[in-house]
């Protein structure tokens, strides 16, 4: 199978999982329903809307909405970070910024740096691009991706000697923050832009904090490649949507956008305190990687069999997962290990899922070994890339 | 000067112009304001946000809103294609689509066929994507770009014969519909697709039609590329916003989009038939290309001096417009030529913005040659690309 029919494939298999009404889904990157802000949005939404001449309903600029870029320039001014409105260009997510970032630094035969496990998205990116990538801390490499504050799969934040690593090796930096307002600490890391302003493009989004139907991302890009990226911007699809730019930011002007975060990470650290504690229960012998923040709990179980057995069986008792090998950018992604998100599940299902989870785990143990592991599945994303 | 720094030049004189509030604009490809379906997007998007379970502020799938593509199918369905939804991907307008399409079939060293002057959107991609352009018809062409409906900027129909040439050619055709449902006339070719399915790459959007602050448009793909098109869409930006997609499909659900647009061609219609009339009065000696649809006439002044000039000298007379090189291909643009849109200017303002551009005229035609006409111009687009 090629790499693109094996993601069909295992979408098939995620969306077979969406179509069961009964299913309780641990898998994908999705804030609680719950927390999506629908009345704000809609105020927010005829203010837009009334904006004198076209306003959110017409064409604007490359690089985005200025009010939005002078709100979330004075986000980043007040961690520290001296950028102004016109270092920033709004994006279609952060996937986009990535992918924009990826176009301008990253080249065939490069080498970027990046985690053991990491973001799908990314992974694809940089196989697209034609780059090798290594785990290994003492390789070279021209280009780092990272997630400072909450990182992806593992959930966890850099740790200082990390940082001063990253920072001493010159290699340029790739700072994807999808998930850095949601530590649950509410700390928030310095930006490496601040220490590294000429050779780190940070990335921020609004998909996770408020809402992904948005689709607005940014990216603060090194000053002198702020141009090429408004230029591949417009190549790509000419700009972000004005409505969903002029919302959001009618949206961080009327509401109390820190209070909003600090409720939503109170809720998301209830559900991941839950999850780990019904997983340690039920799992004892499994790893689990205890997030610091962000939305799943990466888990090592040890057992060398097929993953995507075990997720078609987990599926058949009505609760689905991520499978850890599309996480990997290399082999062997063996022993299974599992991404299994607790952002999008009502607390007291938790439990429920992960005996669902359990029952499945020793249906799959007893089967006969049908098939062998495969590795590559990893190699493209589905849905849940969307787990930045 | 860098191409970049070109495009960036020429981006900075719209710019310039844009912040003029006296200004006249005959630039950029922007819908009429007042056809800004306010009211009805307001309707829409609280009965989208209201939809239980996230719904539009939810993550969705690569290839898009599900009644959306039902919606867009059976309006293609209804033109004689027998494509269904799920043969549609959804994109960030159709620059995206193009976007998508290009990388999926222009390689470097193809040659694309494309009309002498073209949209400077796809020109911009095809160049990047390492392919030569040509407008000869007896050359050989691997793929073709094509605006059936209105071109742009001539503004005319694709002819029975050139359709037939097309078809008969072999090319992979991809076929730009975005303003097709503008021609005054009301007719509506049939899709290329229908002839020429497995090679044909059909792209809609409805930011001419409705409001580019939607940012949505799709693309149609030959079966056999469907799930490289969803693919690449999930690599590029994940999938387009699930709340404009679902503001959309609320909205076609509810409105009579067909009596909408059949006013929008009746308003610009007029507009067209006022600007050419103010046109050929104040430039007896211009060639007018008489539009047949769409936002502007595309004039020939066949007069050899620097258009950029031309342009600095109107902006400052406090009227804009395209410069004509923007739109060619290859060399040499010259004689001066000008893209003049009538569709987002007052009817009542058309005549006031002739006459500014016929002192603008008269004044450069006067001074003296201070620089040598540029020819590199057009090989990125500004914020005018928009006008597809």
């Amino acid at each position: 199978m090629s790499i693109a029919a094996q993601a069909f494939a295992m979408d098939e298999q995620q969306r077979r999982a969406a179509s069961r009404p009964d299913l309780l889904c641990l898998a994908g990157g999705f804030p609680a329903d719950e927390l999506l802000p629908r009345g704000a949005l809609g105020r927010a939404f005829t203010a837009a809307i009334a904006r004198h001449h076209g306003g959110a309903l017409q064409y604007g600029w490359p690089e985005g909405n200025a009010r939005l870029r002078q709100l979330i320039a004075a986000r980043l001014w007040a961690r520290g970070a001296k950028v102004g409105a016109d270092d920033i260009v709004v994006t279609a997510g952060a996937q986009q910024a990535l992918a924009i970032a990826t176009e301008m630094i990253v080249e065939p035969g490069d080498t970027v740096a990046i985690e053991a496990r990491s973001y799908p998205g990314a992974i694809d990116l940089f196989r697209r691009a034609g780059a090798a990538m290594t785990s290994d801390p003492g390789a070279r490499a021209r280009v780092a991706y990272v997630m400072p504050g909450v990182s992806n799969p593992y959930g966890r934040g850099i740790r200082p000697e990390e940082r001063a690593a990253l920072l001493k090796s010159g290699a340029r930096i790739i700072a994807d923050e999808a998930y850095a307002e949601l530590r649950f600490d509410g700390r928030i890391e310095r930006p490496l832009l601040v220490d590294a302003r000429d050779r780190t493009f940070h990335i921020g989004t609004f998909s996770k904090s408020l809402s992904p139907g948005l689709r607005v991302g940014y990216l603060v890009a090194p000053p002198l490649f702020v141009k090429r990226a408004r230029a591949l911007k417009q190549t790509v699809d000419l700009e972000a949507a004005a409505l969903t730019q002029g919302v959001l930011a009618e949206l961080l002007e009327r509401d109390n956008f820190d209070a909003r975060l600090a409720r939503s990470r109170r809720i998301y650290q209830e559900r991941a305190t839950r999850m780990v504690r019904s997983l340690s229960r039920r799992f004892p012998s499994f790893r689990l990687h205890e997030p610091e923040g962000g939305f799943s709990v990466f888990v090592e179980t040890g057992v060398e069999r097929d993953e995507e057995a075990l997720l078609d069986m987990a599926i058949e008792h009505g609760v689905s997962f991520d499978v850890g090998s599309r996480f990997a950018h290399e082999l062997p992604p063996s022993p299974v290990t599992m991404r299994i998100s607790f952002s999008n599940i009502g607390p007291l299902w938790i439990d429920e899922a992960t005996s669902r989870l359990a029952k499945a785990f020793t249906a799959w143990s007893k089967a006969p070994k049908a098939r062998p592991t495969s590795y590559i599945r990893e190699l493209a994303p589905t849905r849940q890339s969307r787990a930045a």
